[in-house]
């Protein structure tokens, strides 16, 4: 009882996931950004500008947050989906959100133009029955101890419902190592490309949890055979209310734009901001 | 922004678990038994009357089962309700049963006196707050790579919700050794038991995924202080549509519970199977 | 190329170590105890003339000893070996003791009784070759991420050499969780008693480096069928060289004796502790 | 009690380790190719003569080796010293090769260029030190399942006996996966990057276990920043008697190198492979 809709061997051409004018799984490097969490109207259009500025493909900004602590920040929910909403329509830009909750699914499906199940959720079997309901291309991130085999077994679940849309995310593993939040597992993307034909991306913030380290995992990533990036821009990761310590500032991010064009290129990899970056100070 | 109301700095006193006349975290030990899956009503309330015989004083029983392909046998949902209400109302025993979905909680919670969150769903925070809100008590499981902190965090969940009656389920975490399906983490239950105030029991069927080895790891929770154990017990192994491997016959439940009387009262807990229990060879 | 001397298929009997008058694997509980560093001889003398009237079965203390750090202190070599000498004549009672390079076999073998293989010289193969080579049984520590495979692997090592005298001893395996300095695998025992006729032991103290865990967790060992048990005990664990944190003073060794000998008798264990003992108050 | 001597604190700029012509840490890439095991004579000389007309600046090849099993293959020791003394004088390459017994120190250095500290001795504290008063430089193995901190503490021992010259070495770490022998740890190329002046090689072949990986590995470990590659490389991987699995041909290896130059010059590595390497078809 093996993943079967997932495999290579069912399907031996790459699935293109598309989203909108962007396509995941082709010859170009997909590159999505934004901040952790939707936590101000005025904050997120901007930064919002500012990424579509520096050639970003897609928004990515949680509403519904899955925190450990109750405690902490748990995100705006429907006010949160509105200012994506109004993201989308200023920038043009398709944006990726997450669910968190079966009864939400269709609220998330009206705004987002791709659903992320998130890494706590990668198991949760009925959301990903209902996600894969929706018809939406669906970001499955990696369970934060889920071995490969059982990441595209939870693909299976959003494919056995007709919807073979699916990008897999790989965020780090859980291991003994407590230098970094977690272990980026980069062997997953070539594992992933040669067990099945689905899109791989790699989220480098969640994965080392060190805003400096972005820029190194960006790069092998992307050398390693990655069809994208999902990472966390804040315009001031300081005041951030959600994994602030990871993200990146629109300048810092420009420069590692700069960095990953040639490795991309090396890898034979098109990228979509095809002049140099620049990051519109007046707009910063 | 660490755990409070599962702190035992903030409340001394062990917090006892009362499921009818069943308490949890007092001086019993508690045995909670039955198949992994509700598969077929004849077979469930035959081995619940023998279970009942031998002086089990909870069931267990899933109706909604969290599989990792979707092409395994998925629970018999709705109809697997009924049939552990069934042995409700024969065996007079109490009922503990998993819930998976926020939608499902009303259905669940009519049934079951306690509501189990399982392993992958230790962190679908809406679930744990939806489970905390019915005010029964609740089974949190252990999440395969959660820390300590991280599970006491998601009891934190249910309690924010105004409910105290939580039972914390060490069930093998996660390890790089492949000779046992996970690994028992037998600090868990000392340090549980040292930084909150709640109840811990083990569930070694899971933690191993070895029916041979559910004596030994049964014993040794009990000798480190755990509350109760989560044993799996199916009238024919062989034929099970989950978990077989792992479960053990009525008859070699017996044997175990003839074990662990000894080590129970070794350790000062009382049990409640009052005489050597014999099973019933009639009812068999 | 499996392993195949250390193997229950090859030899059906638990293999008994001998040591002196102490049996190792047979009906008793052997207990093994002593500061984790041989430090000072008057405070050693000390330790071990209060061990020795508690009962204990064996004193351990390591002359050479293994440290993260080049600047921790690194034991006191053959100064060590002597005062570990005189502490066996004094008391009577044998001793084991860590070697940690073939240059200083003859040195150790010559002392000790038992020659101790740490963790992280579990796969140092030509250690092994050589300890098997004295003739002296070995007690083999579990390498801190070696799978029980592999560990009956090294034993094979020291076998192969025609030395059937090993001890297996778990003491904690490296995983995700931090709360406990390592994860006792209390599974092993069990695992080795099936897959080997080796005896085991487990050491409590350096799987969890909490000297509040050992007694929990010396039960637990017990219990889930442990041959001994090996305890690091110190006069004074405040001014301890070396892992402080997890030794027990006599005092609350002696309780742990008291708490232990029930659950021995529980499982079908001797204990060689005939009486309660009693710490001489004159002594200490 | 800290790493001082291999802290970036302590010393800003990087060490650079000089072997030879090469050196290890600067602005090039350095490759050291070879098979596992010196296991012939001809065969070894043949691949290093092709390995050095592809422009590989170090050969390496084990002639004592640490094998899981006393029955696999343990190397040709003093023999095979001979043959990568042969080979160092007909390809004038300098060679790597691990030491596993301070008895063979003195026997080991008078061959080796580099001497290999191996994972599983990467806490055999005695050879560190002895390895470092060999004033040659040593390549240090990372642990299977070592911390970074660990890790650098290893260094330290080295460093500690007067011996600058160490070369940091990530082969993958031990964690739940299955699908790869270990888990490539690439976050630890920027975090050594961050934490000391130390050098640091990846090597992709038993990180992966699979030569299928060691192309994107490898190109992963380039654009993370790594100052060189430690590759398998067999002249007939099937036939090998040991890790033939995840050895590539010479022309697998060509191909290697053809792949990696453009992700180097990426990054802004210079490479001592001038032109596009071609197979010598006459030699192979």
């Amino acid at each position: 009882m093996g993943y079967m809709l997932a495999s290579r061997k069912t399907k031996k051409d790459n699935t293109l996931v598309k989203v909108g004018d962007v396509v995941i799984g082709g010859d170009h490097l997909t590159v999505i950004a934004g901040p952790c969490a939707v936590e101000d109207r005025d904050r997120y259009i901007k930064v919002a500008l500012q990424l579509k500025k520096l050639g970003v493909q897609m928004l990515r900004g949680g509403a519904f947050k899955p925190r450990t602590s109750p405690y902490a920040f748990q995100g705006l929910a429907e006010k949160g989906l509105d200012i994506l909403e109004e993201a989308k329509r200023i920038t043009g830009l398709p944006v990726v959100t997450e669910v968190m909750d079966t009864r939400d699914i269709e609220l998330v499906a009206r705004c987002a133009d791709v659903i992320q199940i998130g890494s706590r959720n990668m198991q949760n079997f009925i959301l990903l029955k209902e996600a894969g309901r929706t018809g939406k291309p669906v970001l499955l991130k990696r369970g934060l101890s889920a071995t490969i085999e059982e990441w595209l077994m939870a693909a299976e679940y959003v494919m056995n419902e007709g919807n073979s849309q699916v990008i897999m995310c790989e965020r780090g593993i859980r291991t003994f190592e407590t230098h970094t939040r977690n272990t980026l597992d980069i062997s997953a993307i070539p594992a992933i490309k040669h067990l099945s034909h689905l899109p791989v991306i790699v989220d480098p913030s969640h994965a080392s949890g060190k805003w400096g380290m972005v820029a190194p995992l960006s790069k092998a990533a992307v050398a390693a055979g990655a069809d994208g990036l999902l990472i966390e821009v804040h315009p001031c990761p300081d005041e951030a209310l959600c994994d602030g310590g990871q993200s990146l500032t629109p300048g810092n991010f420009a420069d590692l734009i700069n960095e990953i064009i040639p490795v991309a290129e090396a890898v034979g990899r098109k990228c979509l901001f095809k002049t140099k970056p620049l990051v519109n100070k007046s707009i910063m």
